[in-house]
């Protein structure tokens, strides 16, 4: 199936960009009365019929509009620390699309050894596995905030941070600690630290603010891959 | 944790090939009497001392032998069919072997794009991910071969397969099938399809030897990412 993306829907009436037109015109040879699929990355897919093929701004008309497609019963937002490599970090986010995910947060710790971040190839990416995966919905990229930012600004019932505390503190097995989300309505924030791990600071920050410290198995398993591990871990509970 | 990796370990002895080698005493400026920890890929994990130094052919003297080194406690085999890029494959060998797989099977489908698949890079990578996830066995790459000979060949007493069975057949999610499972001992054999699916065919035989069908949610996957979310459902299940 077939998918385009506009943010220029309204009144009825959808436009697609200078690429997707041409990919729609150009590329793909719609031509006027054609019906195509329009994702607004919110969550709705337009069924829409072409009423202006201009392969620099097509033009469509509204036929139905389908919310909530493609979405889970759940909302999950994943603070990632950036990982060295940017293509590690950019499949985690395409995976994480495909299984769900609502909102990636890429955030710098006192320890990650990359402290920029650049979020506009990683929306691109995104758009492209939302339509990919059959989802209307885009999941959103937050600018780069610091750790300590981000456990205090983070106001979802349920948060959960994945760091080894050195035995200080009980940790629960990832889907255990998921057990408790269902009944909050499932919405999720986990947090997933640098290379080199949270600080101490950090990690003590973050248990004041109400994270549950988690694990996610023996396994040692790189930032991006326990990143996409937890995601799938609620994806597995909440979403099948 | 620095692990090196030798077929080479045999009566307390252990040598390192050129490459190994190399990587040790010219890259790492190992010397003789250095300790060092060689994984063998089948399960062990070797603690020695360098009596050798030479870069082409460093030798070890055997201290120690951790067998079961970072394993896991359930054996899961993955007969997956190959990507139209091959790339992809590789990312979920390489993320499978650091969650927990024993045996990855590339089998190509009626419907498969790709009816070629080349074992040997994937060696390659596979021993790379396990040095890195600390594991000592690094998981065993089967020769491809046809979806039909891998159905007839499977003698797992776990064997789900994921398709759509088009309501032909009551799928279960991927967890609640795992959890019959854990009272055969966790071996498990997942089998997964190609971009274009199994062929009805293929799927029938499934049944025929007692493959249960197996659905994992409402998220359209591609071909890597429903292998690896069908690896970590059985991490998160029998793993963590």
């Amino acid at each position: 199936m077939e998918l385009f993306y506009s943010q220029d829907i309204d009144a009825g009436v959808c436009r697609l960009d200078g690429e997707e037109s041409g990919h729609c015109a150009r590329v793909l040879r719609h031509r006027c009365g054609d019906e195509i699929n329009v994702i607004d990355g919110l969550g709705t897919m337009y069924e829409c019929r072409i009423c202006d093929d201009n392969p620099r701004a097509v033009v469509a008309q509204v036929l139905k509009a389908n919310h909530g497609w493609g979405s889970h019963p759940y909302r999950l937002s994943m603070a990632v620390c950036p990982t060295k490599n940017a293509d590690r970090y950019e499949w985690f986010a395409e995976k994480a699309t495909e299984v769900g995910v609502d909102c990636i947060v890429p955030v710098i710790g006192e320890r990650s050894e990359r402290k920029v971040f650049k979020t506009d190839r990683l929306r691109r990416i995104l758009v492209s596995a939302a339509k990919q995966s059959l989802k209307a919905a885009v999941p959103e990229v937050a600018e780069p905030l610091s750790v300590r930012d981000s456990i205090k600004g983070c106001d979802a019932p349920v948060k959960l941070i994945a760091y080894c505390f050195e035995g200080e503190r009980p940790r629960q097995g990832v889907t255990e600690a998921l057990a408790a989300s269902a009944e909050t309505g499932g919405d999720i924030a986990i947090l997933i630290g640098p290379e080199g791990d949270f600080s101490p600071g950090e990690a003590a920050l973050a248990l004041e603010h109400g994270f549950v410290p988690i694990h996610l198995g023996p396994s040692r398993l790189r930032t991006e891959t326990a990143a996409l591990t937890a995601a799938t871990a609620v994806y597995l509970r909440l979403g099948v």
